[in-house]
């Protein structure tokens, strides 16, 4: 069945709970019934939460075969976390038929290719898919198709009970003995646990693995008391100093400079630039650049911004230092600057992946957002983007909070060069498609700009700033000139992966690449 | 069939949800299964929750006959919010079939009482009952018996999925158009919303009513917008002068001085008293009068105390402005002074019911106590304590946090003259068991001090430190000498309130008096 993004979607894969995308607002107003935990009473004063080994936990906690476990990725390439947790659990515990839950997947969580490859892990859900664990992925090995959701679509998810977490692991920079944690005030810091708050709220059981025990009561806390089983104490829970990667760096690239300067200047020709507009942007680099050049915008038009949203850099909280931002809302930090400054500025303020995306709450702060910028691998003419398979159609990216500020915002710009490699970026066709092409208005190339169709007002914006703007076939074309069209991927009838939309249904497949090798 | 506090609970009100109390600690380490609302998906942005009226916010909310509707007291005898919503439901929408989930019931919900009388409403369940509320119902005239909860066994009771809330109502100082509120930052601010929290989390709908809208994001937020349905803006939510009620105002009386200076005197003679200890106090004027004693303690041993808990007043405040108290752990504001300290103090911090108190989370700030001091309305030699029934048998009191943090705390030292009026409030039997008499350890009062025989251990340390006690019974020999004994209460069979303990079970029964007249 064709869904609403044009996508043939295989019927097996469909159900009364299971639907194709019918577009970006199809669910909105109608009414949820949240799942919710099962949760243990601890009722007596003075019981120990602190529990010698992970494993001494995991027991605590009822462990099982055919369990789901979680854990957040603040860390990111520095997490230690989840590969403990999983080596506990499948070698120490001989557990099998193990789902994950996780946040992101990339370079820390290699163990876990491992035990994909060994059949002990069978189920992968995810906001993100790097390295051998998207390579044995997308060879086929993972006993069912995983789940790759945004990061909005995860705490829908959960809350809707698709996803039942028996056990999240959570690591804390600090932790006292009742289990208050957060991602601050330890000696390895991320910042904040935006990922991690509602895993806490819907897991049947929570452990805090922290390698900083402090004095009760560790408050303010990202993870509260009354939502934690256990605490661990573990030598160390990640290395903050990877947690800034290639990607999250700001560029130094001199065409990656030019295009974000030109992103800012479409948004300073929308009539969204005025006082109190709110920004977000993604963590590519043209996408973060875009930061530097803004604060020239707001100082020549005497605005400042309401509130910045999502992962932070030290680039916002600059931003914030000078006064042209009132609030961040802080999802994760990209930096150590910005973990300092989220520890530092009273209103630099941590919110949960529900608060920040989540589709079917009362409103989450994307429905709220004017201008985002994101980054893409692949744009199509109908302005699909794909930020999940490369160009060999292997599962290496991560659609976090893309679709979810694509859709809330009143102007997403995808900034991106019009080839990379020997690819072409814009294209008859992306390989996958991870956001809806309804939820893009502009796009800005190295070689020009194009506006979505749908957004005449936005076309018009531009031309009245002077601002060229071209179709996106023109963009395309240039594309095909410069690098030629691609010859078709080949794929098997296999699906290894399900892309699904921020509400629930199904926006794409990512099949078996043929011929694939490791 | 009887329960472990020894009274005859009639057999229909039991069931297989529905047991006898059998103890502080006998559902501890158990399961729940949560329950969870029914909410509505916000997925599009601009969407506005503004409405222009109470009714509309009403109608979009789907009221109906038949419903539950909830709110916060914390502007106590200043609430407006109560009153204007439920002459909304019952005159304007002519609904009926009503039950009110109050955190508490007073003079300033009194029309409450007329829709009693004339069937509209025709379920209760409270935390508290006092006035005209508490006469109409004790005079049968309720369709259904009321339930009395304590402040953590209503967050219990919400999740156990025994309350289900259609709509909660909101009473805000401060609020933004998508529905982040506060109790600070307004014109008229109650200070902590810790009793809303919790229902904005479970409630189907949540409808904010503020008489301040703020630009958005009016952060940090006691409510969040990811939990709100509708806004409403109204002249006046609710009058603060009247937050500090008669049973909130700091004695002068030298009698009550005197038992708080013993309460203090036998808080320190206990191993418990020592460097980061934890506290709390009620607000009946002995209890909160211990306060002032207590510093000269703190300083004379040279410690601090790590939290103190729960409604917090201006002495609470002035310690930690001492540097005495590392934490405040608010539940809810008994004067201005606290409330503005809320404000500015970076340690003095909301919390809601659940962190508080619940005693089916994974852990509530009341199982970390070491010491609460609560007043009575009377206690017998069993040290059951009665805080809901007056000597006449009606309702007029609220168990708030009395049974929960009695049954957390490592010391709970109840304070009390011995007779009220010309009435005994040592006696053989008190009218309700309102906390069991297994969470009591020391009684204070002006003619004595028992300590409870389940505690030789306190016992030892109040005689090495040289304060005399005497059994509980020689001091109702005491009081029933200088008043005599009373009289039995004649009751009809009609059971009028069901006096709930903390997990669920049921403690104790309130049944109509007879003869009784309005």
């Amino acid at each position: 069945m064709k869904n609403a993004v044009n996508r043939e979607i295989p019927d097996h894969l469909l159900g009364s709970d299971r639907q194709v995308y019918q577009g970006k607002y199809a669910k909105d107003g109608t009414y949820v019934q949240k799942a919710s935990p099962r949760t243990r009473r601890h009722v007596k004063p003075e019981e120990t939460k602190l529990c010698q080994s992970i494993r001494e936990a995991c027991e605590r906690c009822g462990a099982h075969d055919g369990m789901t476990f979680s854990f957040h990725t603040e860390f990111r390439d520095g997490d230690y976390v989840a590969s403990m947790v999983a080596k506990v659990l499948v070698e120490d515990m001989g557990l099998k038929d193990i789902t994950v839950a996780a946040t992101s997947l990339g370079q820390a969580q290699e163990v876990i290719a491992d035990y994909i490859e060994a059949g002990k892990i069978t189920g992968i859900q995810t906001s993100g898919v790097r390295g051998r664990v998207g390579e044995v992925i997308s060879a086929g090995k993972l006993a069912q198709p995983a789940i790759i959701r945004s990061h909005g679509g995860r705490p829908r998810a959960v809350e809707a009970g698709e996803v039942q977490i028996d056990i999240a692991f959570l690591a804390a920079a600090s932790a006292d003995k009742y289990g208050n944690a957060s991602g601050l005030g330890g000696k390895n810091n991320c910042g904040s646990m935006g990922f991690a708050i509602h895993d806490a709220y819907y897991a049947d059981h929570t452990i805090i693995i922290t390698d900083c025990l402090v004095d009760f009561p560790n408050l303010p806390a990202s993870i509260n008391a009354i939502d934690v089983d256990c605490v661990c104490l573990v030598d160390q829970i990640g290395d903050p100093s990877k947690i800034s990667t290639k990607e999250a760096r700001m560029t130094e690239n001199p065409r990656e400079l030019m295009m974000a300067e030109n992103v800012a200047k479409v948004m300073a020709a929308t009539p969204y630039f005025k006082d109190g507009f709110s920004f977000q942007t993604g963590v590519g680099g043209p996408s973060l650049a875009v930061t530097q050049f803004l604060e020239k915008d707001l100082r020549a038009k005497n605005i400042k911004m309401s509130f910045c949203l999502g992962g932070t850099s030290s680039a916002i909280c600059h931003l914030q230092d000078q006064g042209l931002v009132d609030y961040i809302l802080d999802t994760q930090d990209f930096d150590q600057g910005a973990i300092k400054h989220l520890a530092s500025h009273p209103n630099h303020l941590e919110i949960s992946l529900s608060e920040y995306a989540n589709p079917a709450n009362k409103g989450a702060y994307v429905n709220m957002l004017d201008f985002v910028v994101l980054s893409a691998l692949e744009i199509d003419t109908d302005f699909n983007v794909n930020v999940v398979t490369g160009s060999d159609g292997v599962l290496r990216g991560a659609p976090g909070g893309h679709p979810d500020t694509a859709a809330g915002s009143k102007c997403c710009i995808i900034v991106t060069p019009l080839t990379r490699g020997r690819m072409a970026t814009v294209c008859d066709l992306v390989v996958t498609v991870t956001t809806p092409g309804d939820c893009i208005d502009v796009l800005v190339t190295d070689y020009g700009i194009a506006v979505n169709p749908a957004r005449p007002d936005l076309a018009e914006s531009l031309t009245a700033a002077g601002i060229k703007h071209v179709p996106i076939q023109a963009l395309r074309d240039k594309a095909y000139e410069l690098v030629g069209q691609p010859d078709d991927l080949e794929f098997d009838d296999q699906v290894v992966a399900v892309v699904e939309a921020r509400d629930g249904t199904i926006l794409d497949v990512v099949k078996k690449v043929k011929p694939f090798s490791l």
